[in-house]
């Protein structure tokens, strides 16, 4: 019987994943998948308390090698580790698949997060492509998946439900419903993959990720504009050479002047605010 | 000369009211209303710093008498009796208008909020909504001006611009752009009134705050449901009774049972999480 943990809450102000698991009883027919065997979590309770994404560092960015065999200096590490210890450990881990469930204020709609290109994150972005097509897959290959720091990668295989627009610190229920939606499909994928009945599937279109692009600043280091509105909740549409990207506060356009068409997304990221980020760009693929 | 304070950062994570008070120098032609005393200030620097809407408790609910004539027990109670020293005092204010700026996450557009009924606020309710018709105004005369707790009320007058829908740490340009368009036509509407040439104008549709309506929660305390889709984003439009209020995690629908028709707004706001409001009731009056 394959085992599966979905986790909510790793961000503690994210609240569609949080809302999923403490609804996990009432909310979800699991004759669909009965033969896997699934424990839900909140990751960070202290975080969710205090309705913040995080109390010391971002949870999301301690499941190195590296970080898991080092001291703990923060809450966060400490709970990384022992989440190591209880579904891990990385790289030789008793649990099958992690789903970490995720909400973002950007327009990514449901948005299924691939930390690799194995051939089973294939087989489960075509079908849960198939299955949902206005969702959208997004491969993150820039690094081996053991390499990543994702809460996720505690897992044999780990994915992340990235879904959004969401303000932090708030539920919408057409977010949850996508949210719930791309779980299930997930889940009925992992259920279907134990029993090898996981029929074979073309290719589907998906995003591959690429570098941040940021938000320009003056010499002290202030943001000098915003997100064009031609670009906010554009998230995953084709940006092309001379679209606007910026809007300076002088009321001047900062076009897109690198020579290929991009699709961004995570733009307008709240979480994103420190690191100065306004989008990452991608690429389109076929998965 | 009439002197006016235009306060940003009285919540931290604000961000529409701190771009514009930070961008003052550039982004407004100050040529149509040349003739005012202007004062631009952010209120909660270390709110800001933070980027949380307060440290201790909310900034915008101190400049009650009582609370400004008591000790100061907190960061913000503290800040409100420095600005009442330097911008008021309330009651015998040396401020003429003070325009606090704010957003929220619930789809209110742009709104005016009005502290009282008096023929002031009539007439820049009436003045802004000809000039703007797709304003919002929000009359909150539910107790007199002087007994509001809200920053603004250190002045002479004062009011409050509201704009959303716009996440807690972000940007968005769109409400940007309304917030500066609304704090221009209460600007001008105090330079034509100073010189005593403010037109005469016809009534105008308003809204009148009503009560706060909240999520329904289990004996735990815990919500069970979310505001219904067809309510989300659907600030100051008329809800009828039987129409959907709040979806049940277990599928199931609330519908509005009060007789009469009410225009939500502040609908599933992120700073009254802790409250449980769910949003607030208003009715449609005119002005």
């Amino acid at each position: 019987m394959a085992k599966v943990l979905i986790v909510g809450g790793t961000h503690g102000n994210e609240m569609s994943g949080i809302a999923l698991v403490q609804q996990w009883e009432t909310g979800i027919d699991r004759n669909d998948y009965k033969g896997l065997d699934i424990e839900c979590i909140l990751a960070n309770t202290e975080a969710i308390e205090a309705n913040v994404r995080f109390i010391d560092e971002d949870l999301n960015r301690q499941f190195t090698l590296e970080r898991l065999e080092g001291n703990a200096e923060s809450l966060e590490s400490g709970l990384a580790r022992q989440l190591n210890h209880h579904y891990g450990p990385k790289g030789s881990s008793q649990t099958d698949v992690v789903i970490d469930i995720h909400n973002t204020t950007s327009a990514m709609g449901a948005t299924l997060i691939l930390p690799s290109d194995d051939e089973w994150y294939i087989r489960l972005g075509r079908y849960v492509k198939t299955q949902m097509p206005h969702a959208n897959i997004l491969l993150e290959n820039d690094q081996p998946y053991m390499a990543h720091p994702y809460l996720c990668t505690l897992g044999k295989r780990g994915v992340m439900i990235e879904v959004g627009a969401q303000p932090q610190g708030l539920l919408r229920a057409d977010v949850y419903q996508l949210t719930q939606e791309m779980l299930v499909h997930t889940l009925r994928f992992c259920y279907l993959d134990m029993l090898g009945n996981v029929p074979n599937l073309a290719c589907c279109d998906a995003f591959q990720l690429g570098e941040n692009v940021y938000f320009p600043v003056d010499d002290s280091g202030q943001r000098t504009a915003m997100i064009h509105p031609l670009l906010q909740d554009k998230d995953f549409q084709a940006l092309y050479p001379g679209d606007p990207v910026f809007l300076r506060f002088d009321g001047t356009t900062v076009h897109w002047n690198e020579s290929e068409v991009s699709y961004p997304h995570f733009i307008n990221e709240a979480a994103y605010k420190r690191q100065n980020v306004a989008f990452s760009k991608s690429r389109k693929i076929s998965l």
